[in-house]
């Protein structure tokens, strides 16, 4: 029986790296592509040359499939959209918008496409517009999150109950017996974007890179949810924030504060006192920086190791 | 090879049905303790001499080992103490509160004692009190909270990567293939809350059953981070904490906000407006009040069901 997810992008493992602003590049890209996984751009902070840039670097850094994913927000969503079609991307993860808007367009271009979601009202949405597949993002997740607050754990049992479509689960998930725990709960395969920050092909700065394998239980919170929720890691930039919101700040005041190019000040350019560090609670788990390859073979071995365990008669009850 | 929880307990199904104010009375705690899970009288709602009572009625409704919990804030706690002492009580849950303080008093009066942990350090703390085992509690969890937010997937790996204690995972857990889940990311056995208030036996207030299976995703929030975290069924009186919070409302402004008794006020006498709903983010998945021991029954064939999915292909790559 083929998994659902690797036969839809034909890759070896229903592992997807989640196209993050500032951290993944053609190398993390290539790298997680050649190792058996998805590999996605992370178009979200780049201009749309760059974007091409990165496209050809990774077309020539890898022969297998990998992706692009695009937050529908983007200011100049026009211009990315063209070369990603211009290109021939054959996949397209998108977010942080209406699936409705392109998905059409991009299948007709000869895409696959996939849609970010956290809640079930808008894995609904994705049905009805026709998109591939989606993955559901819950609350632990880093960066922009669901208003619902809702947690993978709860998130995914929730959507597989409304919909058949396929689906990966994102959020939480860093280790092999976290995506055997996610199909347990109705995924078809994962997305994971924390551990891959802290790979070796990241573009992350290596000071982000080891805040991210020092952080603990508590060092993300969910930041600026009168703007757009975000999962911060903590540092100067996110407490003045943390503080400002206690004592009620309003929309206005949280948009100076937060001002711009925050979060390339600090994942890109390393400055872990003022910039904006996205990551999920579960960078607490992450203790070094490997490989992309690495990681996906250790979470594989986890994988068979936690099935393994279930089919002998660890959980017999 | 028996499981941990079920040996530690003498039951047969590693399900802890939870302590809740209001809604875990003794015949919800019998009726599951029948049923061959672990049955626990909620004690932080109950004066002393109510307890009394209720103890000796789950005794004269079952034969089979049953629990309380009490959450080491309550306020006449010596009392509550010498009640569970007298009774013979031989399985304690403690909660909000440090572990070390009635650990060895317990234990040495016959009862196994098991403490509940938002994080890592409060499970070591219970290590090192001797506490017997853990309950870790993720964010989605009903009632009180964590402070550090982090959900019951990020939660359960984390505490089992730091103790090998028997564990048992709480927070977003309703199902077979949940419990699973859990299983597989380092728990032994499961507190299911939420599930349980909307069982016939729970002395929840119809009202409130009624409400709590008709609530959907985003229903719930975490309240009150000022004073305890909270998860809240969204109604009038919880609105009404959520805009003051909005504003940046401060302790004494939300202490009056609150007042007294509201949780009695909603949970147990029914005013869906002005009282206080403590519910988890999961009832989103419950759509049906059921005896308890039909719950555990589905419970444990979902469990199966999804583990002889995993013995068989469904999960190969």
């Amino acid at each position: 029986m083929e998994n659902i997810i690797s036969s839809l992008f034909n890759i070896k493992y229903p592992i997807i790296q989640g196209g993050m602003v500032w951290c993944s590049g053609y190398k993390l890209a290539a790298a997680v592509s050649n190792a058996g996984g998805l590999g996605l751009l992370g178009a979200g902070s780049m201009y749309p040359e760059i974007l091409r840039e990165q496209i050809r670097k990774t077309k020539a850094a890898t022969q297998l499939p990998f992706g692009v994913n695009i937050p529908l927000l983007y200011p100049d969503l026009n211009d990315i959209m063209k070369i990603i079609m211009d290109e021939g991307i054959e996949i397209v993860f998108t977010s942080a918008g209406n699936p409705k808007t392109w998905t059409k367009t991009l299948q007709q271009n000869g895409a696959t496409v996939v849609h970010v979601v956290a809640n079930t009202k808008f894995a609904l949405k994705c049905e009805e517009a026709g998109v591939n597949a989606i993955v559901a993002e819950g609350f632990e997740a880093g960066g922009h999150n669901g208003r619902e607050e809702t947690t993978t754990l709860a998130l995914i049992p929730q959507i597989r109950k409304a919909t058949q479509m396929p689906l990966m689960a994102a959020g939480g998930i860093a280790t092999g017996s976290a995506m055997l725990a996610a199909m347990v709960l109705g995924a078809d395969g994962v997305q994971i974007g924390t551990r891959f920050v802290a790979s070796e092909e990241s573009s992350a700065h290596e000071n982000f890179k080891n805040v991210v394998i020092q952080a603990t239980e508590g060092s993300t919170f969910l930041a600026l949810k009168k703007l757009v929720p975000v999962r911060l890691l903590r540092n100067k930039f996110a407490s003045e924030i943390e503080v400002a919101e206690l004592r009620g700040a309003q929309t206005d005041e949280l948009e100076l504060l937060l001002g711009k190019a925050r979060a390339k000040l600090g994942m890109y350019e390393g400055n872990m006192t003022e910039g904006e560090l996205e990551i999920g609670q579960v960078a607490a788990l992450i203790d070094s920086v490997k490989p992309a390859a690495e990681i996906i073979n250790e979470i594989m071995n986890e994988y068979r190791l936690a099935k393994s365990e279930i089919v002998g008669n660890k959980y017999d009850i």
